[in-house]
């Protein structure tokens, strides 16, 4: 139905079908059309970044796209819930938010099978960066490369592709964060945080045995088959309250979001400090909020130097993003990187969803201006891929097969993420989310005067897109936020979360404010 | 150089550039030709699924590939060093085996940036299924859907595409195992078994708790956000001596392998038993493995009945992979199996390496005639995508968002995993590994004659191409096996493991007994 994806030789085309009953205006500009329907090299294709960046705070950044929202049945749809039901049958279908239809979905617009369209705030959980069906990502995922990736994908860590540097060097190590130079590849955000734990583990014990050269003794080797110390190493990773880092069992060990994230799965004695509870706006509650702050401080080096299960790392997100959108203030970050140099504990950055531009910044920890670069920063998401960087060859492991698995990541997620980074410098999306984010945020500080308490505790100022703000109805909220044509999620007990992608334009925050003042005046 | 993977149109061809100096001979067929250039509707490709079954036997099932190996440099011979030592800069070689050229991959052949052809029975970790560069894959890989997956990567929970059930369907739960009717998908084999153990987890309490019904209590829902029990099960995953299940913390505690994946990594105290270590040849030392065989059964109910954090769970290989190709009989399971039930213990059967039909059958569990299923199988690798089956809705957990993460697998890998499964139908792949694998081991058994001591402990009778033997200079064999144009793994202590694709065929083997002779003789 409405219009279809349909590719015309190798390009691939937005067509209005001859029944489209939706009014869906769709434009075009040379931009566009160059980017989506042809095989350009690499150089042509580069000439049209200093227009786009020209055009880019009046004009669409993703042309084609439908102009607003259209909500043409309640969600879920008479076809949507006959294909949850089928679905409902092999897969576990309670935590489904909606059935998705992705060939109709374009730029910021998420489309249903019964042809609603809606504005999509929340972005397959901050994981779409540029647009559904964006057509520089089309293009990529044509190519001899990405083909070669997908059907012949190598065991990394044995059989490198030949271009294995040159992809890495021109795609995931280009955005590597300032200081860390190294990668280490993996598959999603829990496998990242997991594989960072180990090298923080191995690099602790090596230190304690006093060096790389240092051989395992047989005692070692003996206790680690039986998961027992000292093989298996008596150490912890210390984590924030309400901090989120995964769901396997080390980083399940360290979220600490909600209990139905966590019962009845065995975890690890490992630490956890109190993340400061900030109150809003900051600007009226300075002393209140450093005092928070530094109490923080204080408890995160006590439990260095008490704590029974000693931690060799700290993990911390520059917002906390599953916990509610808790922030802290870049002073913040600074002690705690001091702290952790002085008792020589690694610090590990989750930039799992912070990471990628939706910050304003492409990591959102360059907000904090840390003097010494983190050790380890993680990232998956918007990156499509996923994996920490490092800097200090001391991370390496001191013998090969230490830190291994059989793919190490995917070569055709790495190829994508090297397109969506091409795609952000091109449209120069990192500044446009800064400067949108400014513009939403004025908006919504607009919003709370008028509907006080409703836009409770607005934050994210100055941090682009990634904004937040508790509503006392709050999954109400989020429900009603579908009938006027918007997809927005949740986070922690009673926050709105706001995640869009980097493609969001001021147009699109009016649109959104406007629905938004609808959805709370509807409550 | 040599030959090159080229697109003319939207049809992939292989054709030799002027330049090739390698004299590798390609032919087609008109089945293949059929299959890798051509957008022909499903149905039609499906005609020719008959004359590839009669021809199979004798003719070639990938055409086009190289005829034999082609040795030219020493291995890594310049180009292949230069390239090396540029990603060591970024990535961690010291695990690098081969630097691989996969456009100049082929079949069973697998290329370097020097031009060296190998006959390759490594496959990728046993990871590549019907050959590099597949022309059907390569035609998956071109499909909208595919480019749809790829680009639109959906948060599989919360938003499934439309036609998620159907890709399920006509995909991976087309090859579900007998009796598992559920699928959860993941990313990788590690998570694959994670989340497996999560549900067994969940699975236990429940019960404890006196079903799905009853509500968590405050003092778990407190207890859990500190990692502490009642909220944290104090339960356990029982593994056997010398298994492999993946390097995550939760897995890697499973793992019990070789030191170097374990030490420093902090493990649960979760039990282990003694997987049985038959004497070989089987029908020289019946009474002997059938007591090594009962011992270990009653270590298994010994444990399960004494063990201080009792297990929920078993977890084992049908083949212990990584661990030296450990069999055992498919007696000892089905009594495996009637333990796990006697005392409502789950069984989780890891087919990670084995599944996907390199023991001629698709499950090597299959081999057992087990009177009830598994309660979980779990499967990646050549899937090209992970995940874990299972059949009681009871391993549903009560609540939605308890299994649950943000990508849950890829849909992209998903539907590569349909292709391939279509590819196995469409030649008979897994009845072509049963052949060629009896074929195989016979040949074998001439060298282990011919060569006493050389091929010891010749393992994998019936099991398809899934065969091991020891060899007691087993790393300079297989340093030595690339000199001979074959590259082949190892596993465990001692072990020369073969694990070829499923594409491998008598001429193949011939190829690889003529080599192994050789390396043999030159150490």
């Amino acid at each position: 139905m409405a219009s279809r994806v349909l590719r015309a030789g190798c390009c691939t085309v937005l067509r209005s079908a001859a029944s489209a009953p939706v009014s869906v205006v769709r434009a075009r500009s040379t931009t566009a059309a160059a980017a989506s329907c042809s095989f350009l090299p690499r150089r042509t294709y580069r000439q049209f970044t200093a227009s786009a960046r020209a055009m880019s705070s009046s004009s669409s950044l993703f042309p084609g796209e439908p102009e607003g929202p259209v909500v043409k049945t309640e969600i879920p749809g008479p076809k949507s819930r006959a294909a949850i039901a089928e679905l409902d049958e092999v897969f576990d279908t309670r935590s489904l938010n909606m059935l998705t239809d992705y060939q109709q979905s374009s730029g910021n617009y998420i489309a249903d099978p019964d042809g609603n369209i809606l504005l999509d705030v929340y972005a397959q959980i901050a994981s779409i960066p540029v647009g559904y069906n964006n057509p520089s990502l089309i293009k990529a995922a044509h190519s001899d490369e990405m083909v070669n990736g997908l059907i012949n994908r190598p065991a990394l860590g044995n059989f490198p592709p030949k271009d294995w540097a040159d992809v890495l060097k021109s795609g995931i190590l280009k955005v590597a964060p300032k200081g860390l130079n190294q990668v280490f590849t993996a598959m999603a955000g829990s496998d990242a945080n997991e594989t960072a734990y180990k090298a923080a583990f191995m690099w602790r014990r090596q230190h304690e045995r006093g060096g790389a050269h240092v051989e395992f003794t047989e005692e070692e080797m003996e206790s680690a088959m039986h998961n027992k110390s000292p093989g298996a190493s008596q150490l912890s990773i210390m984590s924030f309250k309400t901090g989120f880092h995964g769901r396997l069992f080390g980083s399940l060990s360290t979220t600490r979001s909600k209990p139905i994230h966590k019962l009845d799965i065995p975890a690890f004695d490992w630490p956890q400090a109190t993340f400061p509870a900030l109150k809003y706006p900051l600007d009226q509650h300075v002393e209140e909020n450093r005092a928070a702050e530094k109490a923080a401080l204080d408890e995160v080096e006590h439990i260095i130097k008490n704590y029974h299960v000693p931690p060799c790392a700290i993990i911390i997100e520059p917002i906390q993003s599953e916990g509610g959108d808790n922030h802290a203030s870049p002073e913040f970050f600074r002690g705690l990187r001091e702290v952790t140099r002085k008792h020589n504990i690694l610090m590990i950055v989750d930039e799992v969803q912070t990471g990628v531009g939706a910050t304003g910044k492409f990591w959102a920890h360059e907000h904090w201006d840390l003097p010494h670069p983190p050790d380890m920063v993680t990232f998956s998401k918007k990156a499509q891929t996923a994996g920490y960087y490092f800097g200090n060859p001391e991370l390496r492991p001191n013998k090969p097969y230490r830190q291994f698995n059989t793919w190490m990541g995917d070569p055709a997620r790495a190829l994508l993420f090297r397109a969506i980074i091409d795609e952000i410098e091109r449209l120069d999306l990192v500044n446009n989310t800064a400067k949108v984010g400014d513009y939403l945020f004025g908006k919504l500080e607009g919003l709370a005067s008028k509907y006080p308490g409703q836009f409770e505790n607005l934050r994210g100022k100055g941090m682009g897109t990634f904004i937040a703000f508790d509503n006392p109805k709050r999954d109400q909220f989020l429900a009603a936020a579908k009938k006027f044509g918007v997809n927005i999620g949740g986070s922690g007990q009673s926050a709105v979360r706001l995640r869009p992608m980097l493609i969001f334009q001021e147009k699109h925050a009016d649109i959104l404010i406007d629905r938004m003042e609808k959805i709370v005046q509807s409550l």
